[in-house]
């Protein structure tokens, strides 16, 4: 194997900052965390973290700095618009140690965007600035790009604008072996199989299970979610739960309840 | 004023800590982050910070010692159950450098609520475990309570469950002046009002304006939410914002659109 062949053990990580007041008000029900996880799932890059902060100077720049050195890649949502609570590239590129520019080809997207919206005003030109040596992140609904600094990726807070600048990074990041899951549903009290999950759990280095617990038609239920990057691997807990369950006789689902 | 008089002034604040891994691969939704950001503004306390971290202790030992100390209040849901993942109450244990028993009055509520539903087993019992010297939080729907420990409440991850635990706890946390807040909503792009938007809330200090665009039926517009916590400056602050948009004929719509 030659030595620039990707190594697929190595595990690649990355943390997600929400910043915005209106999620810790609770005005606004955070929708980019669970959209976030899911697209880096695919990428083969495990969320490790995730934390939100008010739209507060101190607050960004202590968690970029603390995040970007700790996984590879730092993810933030919010922020970017064109009003003066939108404070996340002053306090990227202050966490950074850069200056702010007016980046060229975000200037020229934004004047093209607006030219049969009114044109560009000062507000508007906000959209423009990045930490100088930025590269840009395409947003196909609303002409403000998105931000690229070194392994920070600065995307808008509005939903359907993060998910269309996931969508152009798709790809474009180095992963690992994307980390695969089974379920298992079962109509049993968590509590009555813990020492089932917990053996087959130590019984395949690796694996984690996950139990998440429900009352549906009167009854409890349980989906346990087998994770693993190696398919085999996750195949033979599969079977040794399910294995498990069927001895106790248990009724169980593949694929989840 | 006598000296034991509450000061109003004094603002509460609180974080709160999310552990899971489901949330973190995106399998499943969070809803506690709403529902605890929306609880804490009627009790007066401030939500400054959230955190979401992964089942493990390492993670939820650093995020509870250093969210405890810099907020009044650190709440988490998740990690709660009878399984193996949930090490919540022994990473808080450790956190705190307090052992972890069985609670006598947990373990009297489990019995009682298992009598008719199979009897308390191992797995059962790990849900009454507690650090030394907690207190109980009420779980009217399914037996296992939370637990607080100094200024630290162990809520449930299963958002119901987490609600009737709000619930229990609703007006016995000491706050301050509740947070008041103001929308007025207008068809415009809030890069057409910036200037209008920072003018105001500099000329009222104490209030925050945050501003939150949309695109409905074909049209841009904004909703302004004004906070403050003195409903003279929030009613002086929204005033000037209304008469600002009627001066450049902007039509808006208070209470927001």
């Amino acid at each position: 194997m030659p030595d620039s062949a990707p190594d697929k053990s190595r595990i690649w990580t990355a943390a997600l900052l929400v910043i915005g007041d209106e999620i810790l008000s609770g005005r606004t029900h955070d929708k980019n965390i669970a959209q976030v996880a899911s697209w880096l799932q695919v990428q083969g890059i495990r969320l490790k973290e995730v934390r939100v902060v008010a739209d507060d100077m101190d607050a960004i720049v202590e968690a970029v700095n603390i995040l970007r050195a700790r996984s590879d890649y730092l993810f933030t949502t919010g922020g970017i618009g064109p009003t003066h609570d939108d404070i996340t590239v002053d306090a990227v590129s202050a966490a950074m140690g850069l200056d702010v520019i007016i980046h060229p080809e975000a200037r020229a997207i934004l004047e093209a965007y607006y030219e049969t919206r009114g044109g560009v005003n000062d507000a508007r030109l906000r959209m423009a600035r990045t930490p100088d040596g930025a590269s840009l992140i395409p947003n196909r609904y609303s002409g403000a790009p998105g931000i690229r600094i070194e392994n920070v990726f600065l995307m808008a807070g509005v939903p359907n604008i993060t998910a269309g600048m996931l969508d152009a990074l798709t790809g474009t990041l180095e992963g690992g072996a994307p980390v695969l899951s089974e379920t298992v549903g079962c109509w049993v009290g968590e509590s009555e199989v813990a020492d089932l999950l917990r053996e087959c759990e130590q019984a395949h280095e690796g694996v984690q299970i996950g139990s998440y617990p429900f009352f549906r038609e009167g009854q409890v239920g349980a989906n346990f979610v087998v994770r693993a990057t190696d398919p085999d691997l996750l195949a033979s807990c599969v079977h040794a739960l399910c294995e498990g369950l069927g001895e106790q006789g248990r009724t169980f689902t593949p694929g989840g309840i």
